[in-house]
């Protein structure tokens, strides 16, 4: 694996096949991407998919490793924190971080691969194949089996090194489970709400009609509706509801009427910024909200990277930023010295993989975050403290929230493990009235809080690990 | 439903099929039973695969349902608790309960299916088809495809209702895959350690070498053997390690000198004991120990029931517990007078789905507890607290075990939450000192530790409340 005239295949050019070509490629390698679509630089992508994302710092560090932090930033919006609607159309915004400095970003999938791809192709050493698609893998001999999407033509390519980077339907994933060499642990687990994409466009000077500034949140307890802005003046809007429980849910909200009456009850400040409501209701796509968690990653020369390896729910902006994070752990890996790619897989896996089974976890808890804890007066009381405490003791407390987007040098898994108990702490204190606020508390009266917040979370992991036994 | 003509497959005849076949046929309906494999009251079982297993309080609570208790209870062995052999060959006993008359049974697997398949049989609504393999089933039709395995001969059979107990392979959860008619949450999860059967043979007079009352255990922290003795003298004994991992593992232990090597090093009190262990070693099969979970566990008027709907690990001896009481619960859920069978499944999944969770992670945990746990100081010293707690205050404290082995009138995930929680407090309260142990407890003493493990136990699920927002 030393010698940089081995050949890689990255089956899949998304977001994190295009990262890893690039890194590849910066380290010398000889890397061919085929990808089973067409070239989207090329192409319109079918409207209602994910079209934007939150770009945050463990994204970003991986970006900045490949020498490409620059460009992306200059297609991100900034959102300071999330504006919460309620159902009369007041609105109260929460922060993401009492510290100057911390957001998180909007940009657009379809810019950001095709920058990604832009800066992979620069390299002589990097070629990319679109509509070749992936039909299975056989992994003992690292033989990968395509169908050209255009000529039906089928054929097959030998590596020296594979990577699936196929996303969460991958066919790597799924050679793994039918070639049955190993015990292969997997799961899918669905949630039993589905999502679904709708727009408001920008105004007609392609201005934003809502502050660009937030990530917008409808919050409703069983349901959510959330909008990102766009750098065109528009945002996308998804609703994430239940497919059949509830008395609106997707498969009951069939006809225009009921549509119409259940935004107008709901949401009616996002309904009338929504002009084609009816057509994009009916004609998007309804899509699933799943979590996929796998070992081992890797079998001899493959490896599973991004989705492929660990699909999470969209809920804490993670998705992107963890595949990213992938590349940049890997690529630490690499520089320790391993003698072939087998123990370097495993070496990655065994570093990597409780961070993303982690980061899997807090999505789903971020799920009912959302759409039900922050309109909760506990939470939103801590949240409160949690500000203060951030902007006036900036290098003494960290939110978990904060853990897990901006201390991209502690893993999701200590971040998880250090915020929960924090949480549980401070929702205890303020819950029992040890802790109460008022408007201008003082700075000693915050540095009392957070003393008590520090002594009470370690209390809580102190008596975690006894449970545990780990003493 | 109602209509007791309506006809009832049931796909494998083991243990939750063949009880589940007795019950609805006691309830009338017209039940016909297909299982893949020979008639075991007429062929030998194959060596090496989990002969005897141990029956508790939740399975005899299904078996009394059905009129078989005392007939099930004629062929078990009590035994009261662990006996732990340290390297040295010492013993130390931890008995399961402080209460009188709680224990658990040794059973054997082949013996108990005999008879519940010979009460099932004794009532002419019911037939049972052997060497009948299913294939696949069309769950939008309720139509099973079989193959006869003597004669080869394909055939279909389509019945008003089809319940998958399979097991862990289940063909009718294969179905619920590859049909795609729905969203279907899945996962198998293996853990990094197999096992193997192995005998300590009676004496001459067919008579128990070691102490029949005890199951044994040899913990040795990443691994263990275990025995649970038969009526004919012999115990089955049990080694559970990993693949790969250690000085000594399954995939390097393929020569008789290692083997021996590794048993004089760790078991030698053992080893005296099973005088063939070369042979059966070597010959005897090394099976992976998996969980699985699934959702829904139903379609239309099919449904899955046991391992097929929820495979655990062996190391609660709760699975044939748990599968049993699937029949106890759906039997409650047929008396609520609900319209069609589809409405049945799906009130039996919501009310058990979580309770099934429950003892996949419990048995999970109780993995490292006797491998591991069982030989801390704390933990016995623990253990010794709860037996004298139970013994002194019968009515007031039930242990973790007791509640999930004991408490049959509560469910696993109930068991579970307050287990859990008074694990945690009275590990605390001996960590830290606030309680401290002698020979001769008095009552009185034990009376304080008791109200301040019930104190502490109900602080812990009050702020694991409120840390959820559930207030």
């Amino acid at each position: 694996m030393n010698n940089k005239n081995e050949s890689v295949l990255i089956i899949g050019a998304g977001l994190c096949g295009s990262l890893l070509a690039l890194r590849l490629a910066q380290r010398g390698y000889k890397v061919a991407v085929y990808e089973s679509r067409p070239d989207l630089r090329k192409v319109a992508i079918s409207a209602g998919r994910s079209i934007n994302l939150a770009l945050s710092d463990r994204g970003l560090k991986a970006l900045r490793l490949c020498g490409v932090e620059e460009k992306a930033r200059k297609i991100c919006i900034p959102m300071k924190g999330r504006l919460m609607h309620d159902a009369l159309g007041n609105t109260f915004a929460s922060n993401y971080s009492g510290r100057e400095g911390e957001f998180i970003n909007s940009i657009s999938r379809g810019d950001l691969n095709a920058l990604l791809l832009n800066e992979a192709e620069k390299h002589k050493n990097v070629t990319i194949h679109f509509n070749q698609k992936c039909k299975k893998v056989d992994i003992e001999n690292n033989i990968a089996f395509f169908i050209d999407e255009e000529t039906n033509e089928e054929f097959s390519v030998t590596f020296d090194v594979i990577f699936g980077t196929d996303g969460a339907g991958s066919v790597l994933r799924k050679s793994y489970i039918s070639e049955r060499k190993f015990l292969f642990s997997y799961s899918q687990n669905y949630l039993n709400h589905g999502y679904k994409e709708l727009e408001i466009p920008g105004d007609k000077n392609r201005n934003h009609q809502i502050s660009k500034e937030y990530l917008h949140i409808w919050p409703r307890g069983d349901f959510m509706l959330i909008a990102l802005p766009n750098m065109d003046g528009s945002f996308t809007v998804t609703l994430f509801l239940s497919y059949d429980e509830g008395e609106f849910n997707f498969n009951n909200l069939t006809s225009e009427e009921t549509i119409t009456k259940f935004f107008e009850q709901e949401f009616p400040d996002a309904l009338a910024l929504i002009p084609n409501i009816k057509e994009e209701f009916l004609n998007n796509p309804t899509g699933p909200l799943g979590t996929v968690k796998c070992a081992p990653w890797c079998y001899k020369n493959t490896l599973l990277l991004g989705d492929a390896a660990h699909a999470i729910v969209p809920f804490y902006g993670q998705g992107m930023n963890a595949s990213f994070e992938d590349v940049f752990v890997l690529d630490e890996i690499l520089n320790q010295g391993f003698e072939d790619w087998n123990s370097v897989f495993k070496a990655y896996q065994k570093a990597r993989k409780k961070d993303t089974d982690a980061i899997a976890d807090l999505a789903i808890d971020n799920f009912y975050e959302m759409r039900d804890h922050v309109a909760n007066p506990l939470f939103k009381e801590k949240r409160k403290i949690e500000m203060d405490l951030e902007k006036h003791f900036p290098n003494q407390y960290f939110s978990k929230y904060s853990l897990v987007t901006f201390n991209e040098h502690i893993g999701y898994e200590e971040a998880m493990k250090k915020g929960r108990a924090q949480d549980k702490a401070l929702l205890n204190l303020i819950a029992d009235d040890t802790v109460q606020t008022h408007e201008n508390m003082t700075k000693e009266e915050l540095k009392t809080i957070l003393e008590l917040v520090i002594d009470q979370t370690n209390e809580i992991l102190a008596k975690d690990s006894v449970a545990g036994l780990k003493i």
